[in-house]
C-alpha cells in the first residue's frame, strides 16, 4: 500500500479524495490546509462520509516527510515551487495539479502569471502530465505538471492532427465552455449562483492563462509555432468542458483523414473515446468520470474541421489525471480507481 | 461470475448497467427493449462507451432463460408480473424496480395503478426491498419488490421512530423534492426542460402513488395505521431527492431520544449516515451514490420533529438498492460495487 | 412626477430600480451605497443599461433631502432604524424592506436578530406592508415595513382561512423552497453555484428569522398564537419562492369552503390568483412579475387542507410588493409599473 | 386601438402574448391553434392568467379576416407560405416568425428545408425583418420574414464590420450557444430535462439551417459571398443565445477601428447595446427583454477580432423583434411595449 498527501483543501483536493477512496493500492494518510486545521475530511466534504477519518493538518510541508511516498499539490499558482523542491529533495514523487511547472518558457510564465519563478531550472525537469502524449516520461518522473482544464480539452484532440501535418497550424479557433467548479471553491461575485446560473458569458477573452499552455503543447506537436486563439465560457453546470475546435484540413489531404489519424491514435488509448461518426460529444456522459470524447466534424467542401471534445474538468481536467500521472509514476496499473462510467443522467 | 439480465432501457436500466460495470461478480449478459432492438448499449447511453459491447434483444422473457441467475425488470407497472411469474418458475431470482409487488393491500394497488392485479398470491411472497428493514426476508427471497423512490427516503428515517413509539403516529407530514430524473426518460411535456428548469412546483397533490406505499410501510413500523400525507414536489435538477418529515415527539418523550434512536438503529448500517448535530442534508452530496443521509432536529419546547433525509432517487432510490438486494439476494457482500462516494461538487 | 431614493444597492435594489424604470410617475433620482460609490448604475447593474446614467452617491441619508419625496431602504437587519427616523422627520415617506420595523414584539426582535431595537415605540407605527391585508393603513402611513418574502407566501394564502375560522389554528406546516436570489447579492460559500446547482437543501430549520413574522400575522388573523412550523429549503433557481402549507379543517367545515373563502377573499385582488381546481402553481409563472399565486387542495376524507402558493422573492416578495406600497402611500394607482405577466419559459 | 391575429400556440406565440398583452395601441383578438381548440389562453399559458380571456380557434385563416389587420405566423416551416398569400390578398400585413420566406436563394431552400417552395416570387417581395438593416422596407412591407435566433445574434455584429470593409469575408467562426427554448414547445427526447440539464453539447455541426441565413445576409453585407462556419451549442438554460464570432482584421486596419465602426453604427438604435471595453455580454442581462448586447475584443497584435453578442432567443431572436417589426409596419413606435430592462438575477 502506498501512502499519499494531499496539500490544499479545495475542489481538486476532495476530488482527489473521492477518487483514491477507491484505490486499493494507495491510502490517503494527510491532507494539509490553511484554513480548515483540525477541521474533519467528512465536516469539510460531507460526501466523503464514512470513507475518511482524517482532519486537516496544517499547512507544513514537513508533516509529510517519512509519511508518504507520493504528494498531490493543489494550491494557487506561485505556491507549490518551494514546496515540490523541498519534496522531491527528500525523494517524495510529486504531482502539481497548479500551473508553476507547465509552461517551459519562463517569460510566458512571468507574463501570464505576474510572478518570477522561483526554480526556472525546475520547468525543463518536470514532465507535463499528459499521459497519452508523454506516458513513458511521466513513468520515470518525480515531478509531473499536470495540465490545465482546458488544455486537456484541447490538446489532446489537436495534437494528433497536427503531428500528422493534416491540418494547418493557422487560423486554428478553440472556443471552450466550462462548469463553474473550474473556478475553484471560494466564494466570489463571479460564481454567485445567481450570477451564474440561467446566463452564458464569455471570460478572459484573449488572456486565459491556458491560452500559452494550449500554443505550447499544439507547437511542439506541430513543429512550428501555431497560430491559435482561445475563448473560454462559463456555462450554469458544476461539471464538464466542452471544447470546440476549428481548424483547416492542409492541402491535399481528405476529409476520412481526420477521423483515421484519432482512431488510429487512441484505439488503445482507454481514457480517450472517438465518438462514432455523426456523434457529438456531451459533458454529462463523462461526469465524475476521467474520459475524455472526441466528436468529428469535416466539410469535405471547405476542408473545415470541427472538433468536439468533452471531458470533466475535475476529473480528467485535474484529480483524475493527476491519479493516472500518480499511477505511471508508481509502476501501477494507470486504470486503477478510475475505470468507471459518467454519471449519467 | 453470476450473469444477469435486466428488461428494459430507461434510466433505472442505464443506472443498472452503470452500477454493474464495475461489480466483480456478477455480469450483465442481456438487456431487453421493445423500442431499441438491435441498438447497442453504448449507443443507446454513450456514457457507458467501452463498458459493454451488448446489443438490446427483443424483450421475450424466454430469451434469458439459461443464461442469467438473476433478472431486474425495470418495467412501467402493470408489466411485471406476468414475467416474473415465468422467472420464478424456471428457478430465476427477481429484483422488481416496478411497483408491481410493493404494496400488500390488493384494493389499494387497484385503486391507485387502476389495474386488477394478476397474480394477488404473489405480494405477500414478494419481499419489500428495503435491506435496512427486511434483510434477513430478502437474503432468503427470489422476488423482491424494489422500493419505490420516495418512499425509501421517507420510510428510513421514520419508521426507527414509530417502532420506537417516540413519535405520535399521527399527523405526519412528508413533503418531498425530488430531481427530473424520476418522471423516466420518455419525452413528455412535464419533462420538457424549460417547463423545469428555473422553476419548482407541486404535483400529484394528494394522488401520488407513493402515498399508499409509505403508508403501509410506516403503519407496519407503528403497528397502527398511521396518519400522514405525502406531497412531492419537482426540482429543477437530475438526481436526487429530499424529504423533509414532520412529526411530533409521543407524550413524555424527550427530544434527544429522536437522535439516539436513529444512530443506534443505523450505527452499522453502511448506507445510511446519520448526520452530526446542526448539518442537514444535501443531495448533491449522495449524487450517484447508494448513501441516505438524515439530519434531525427537535424543538424541544413545542416537541417538533424535523427529519431530512437525502438519497440519489436512481440509486438509493432504485438501481443502487437493487443491486443491494440482488448482492443480498446471491449471498454475495452487501456493499459490492457499491461504496463510492457521491459527486460533488 | 414623484421623486424616489433608494439606500442600497444589492438584489432587492436593482429590481427595485428595473421595476420603476417603466414607471411613469415615479423617477429614482438617487442611489446611496457603501461599497460602489461613484460606479455607474448600469455598470453595477448591465441589465439596466440605457435606462439610468445614475451614479451611486456615498451612503449618507442627508443627501436626500429635498430631493425625493419617498425612500427605498434595502439594507441588512439594523441599519434601518436611524435612517427611517431621520427620514420621517424630514417629512419623507419611507418603505423599509429589510426586517426593523416588521415584528411588533420587542422580545422577539431581541431573540432573532440578537439587537436591541432604537426604536421600539415606532414599531407600532410602522404599517405591515401587505397591501391586501392592510391597505387602507397602508395608503395613511409614511413608514411601511415591508414584508419579508417567505411570510408573504405564507401569510396570503392562510390568513383568510385562519380570518375565517375554516382551518385549525393548530399544526400549522409551512414548507417553502426558495430561489438563491433571496439570500442576496453578497459573495458566500453558501451561494457558491457549485454548493446549490444541481442539489436540495433545507437549512435555518426551526430557527429561520421569517417564522416569527409568519406567527405574528397568523396568530393576528386567527385571534389567538397558532402553533406552526416553518422550514426553509434553497433551491437551484434565481428567483421563486413555492410555498406548501399544511393546516386541517376546523370541526364541521366542508372541504368547499377552503377555497370558497379564497375566492371571495382575492377576487377583487388584481396580484392574488387563485388558480382553477387541479392546478397548483410553478414559481416560473410569476417569474418577474408581482403576482402571487394559489392552488388548493383538500382531502374531503382526512380535512386536510393543502393550499401552494407561488412568488418571485424579488418582486412581490421584495421589490414588487414595495412599489405596490409606494404606489397606495403616494395616493397613485396601485398597479403602477407592475402589470406586467411572469417571464415564461 | 390596432387588432392582431396569432397563427400558432408554440413559445413564440406565447411571448407574442406576454409582450403585447402591455401595449397600448394593439390588442389580440385571436390565438388560432390545432391542438389546443377551445382551450383557453390562460389555461394554457398559466403565467399569462389575468391578461387574456381568449379561447383558441380553430387553425383556419379565414377566422381572421375582418377582424384584424396584422397576423403573426408562428408555424413550423413550410405551412406558412399559403397561409400568408391568403392573408396578403385580403389586405392583412403578415409577419412570419418562421423560416419560409427567409431565403431569397430558392435552391438553399430546398436543399435544407427539403422542401419545394410553394410561392417562390415571394421570396423577393419578402423584407427581412432586422429593423436595424432594413428599417425603412419594413415600414413600407406587408409582409416581414421574422429572422431565425441564431442569425440575429451573428449578423447584427457582424454586417457594420463587413459593410465597412474593415474585417475580411472570410475564416470567420460563428461559435453559438443557445437556451433550450429555441427548440420549441414540444415534447422530444432532446429537450428532455435531464438529457440538457448540468451538461452542454454542440448539434447539428456543419449541418443547422441557420447557416445559410447568416450566410446569405453577411454576403449581401460583404459584397462578396463571405466563408464562414457556424456552430450551435445546448446550454442548460430557457432562454438566451451567446454567440462568439471570430474574424480577422482586414489588411491596414486599426484595431480600434471595430469599436468606431459599431458604435458609429448602433449609436441611435435603441435595441443594440455596444458594452464598454472590458465588459462581454452575459444573456441573463437581456432575459426577456428586446435588447442586443455586443462586447468587443480585437488582439492588436495577431488582428484576430472576437465579437461576443447575447439576445433572448424568444424576445429579440423571435417574438419582440416581431413586435418592433410590427411596430414599424403599422407606423407605431418603434419602441412600443418593448422598453423593458432585462430580468436579472
Amino acid at each position: 500500500m502506498f501512502k499519499a498527501g494531499i496539500i490544499g483543501d479545495g475542489y481538486t483536493a476532495a476530488e482527489l479524495l473521492r477518487i483514491l477512496a477507491w484505490h486499493d493500492e494507495v491510502e490517503v494518510v494527510s491532507v494539509l490546509s490553511t484554513e480548515n486545521v483540525g477541521r474533519r475530511i467528512d465536516d469539510l466534504f460531507p460526501h466523503l462520509t464514512g470513507f475518511y477519518s482524517l482532519e486537516c493538518e496544517e499547512s507544513n510541508v514537513e508533516r509529510l516527510m517519512g509519511r508518504c511516498e507520493v504528494v498531490f499539490l493543489a494550491l494557487p499558482h506561485g505556491l507549490s515551487v518551494n514546496i515540490a523542491l523541498r519534496l522531491l529533495e527528500k525523494g517524495l514523487k510529486c504531482v502539481d495539479l497548479g500551473a508553476d511547472f507547465r509552461l517551459k518558457d519562463l517569460r510566458l510564465y512571468r507574463e501570464y502569471y505576474e510572478l518570477e519563478h522561483e526554480a526556472p531550472e525546475m520547468l525543463h525537469k518536470a514532465v507535463y502530465g499528459l499521459p497519452e502524449i508523454y506516458r513513458d516520461k511521466i513513468k520515470n518522473s518525480d515531478l509531473v505538471a499536470n495540465p490545465g482544464c482546458f488544455p486537456t480539452g484541447a490538446i489532446l484532440p489537436l495534437v494528433p492532427l497536427l503531428e500528422a501535418g493534416i491540418i494547418k497550424p493557422d487560423g486554428i479557433v478553440i472556443d471552450s465552455k466550462t462548469g463553474v467548479s473550474g473556478a475553484g471553491r471560494t466564494a466570489k461575485p463571479a460564481s454567485h449562483f445567481c450570477e451564474v446560473n440561467e446566463g452564458i458569458r464569455a471570460y478572459g477573452v484573449g488572456t486565459h492563462r491556458h491560452g500559452p499552455e494550449i500554443q505550447q503543447e499544439l507547437s511542439f506537436a506541430a513543429g512550428v509555432e501555431v497560430d491559435m486563439i482561445f475563448t473560454p465560457h462559463l456555462v450554469p453546470m458544476n461539471r464538464g468542458i466542452l471544447s470546440t475546435c476549428y481548424a483547416q484540413l492542409a492541402a491535399g489531404i481528405e476529409a476520412g483523414a481526420v477521423r483515421q489519424v484519432l482512431e488510429d491514435r487512441y484505439r488503445e488509448e482507454c481514457f480517450v473515446r472517438v465518438l462514432p461518426e455523426g456523434t457529438m460529444p456531451h459533458t454529462k456522459w463523462v461526469y465524475g468520470s476521467n474520459f475524455l470524447d472526441i466528436g468529428i466534424y469535416v466539410n469535405p467542401g471547405s476542408g473545415r474541421v470541427i472538433l468536439v471534445s468533452a471531458l470533466d474538468n475535475l476529473t480528467k481536467g485535474a484529480s483524475g489525471q493527476a491519479v493516472q500521472n500518480m499511477n505511471l509514476m508508481l509502476g501501477l496499473n494507470e486504470k486503477k480507481a478510475l475505470m468507471v462510467a459518467g454519471v449519467h443522467p
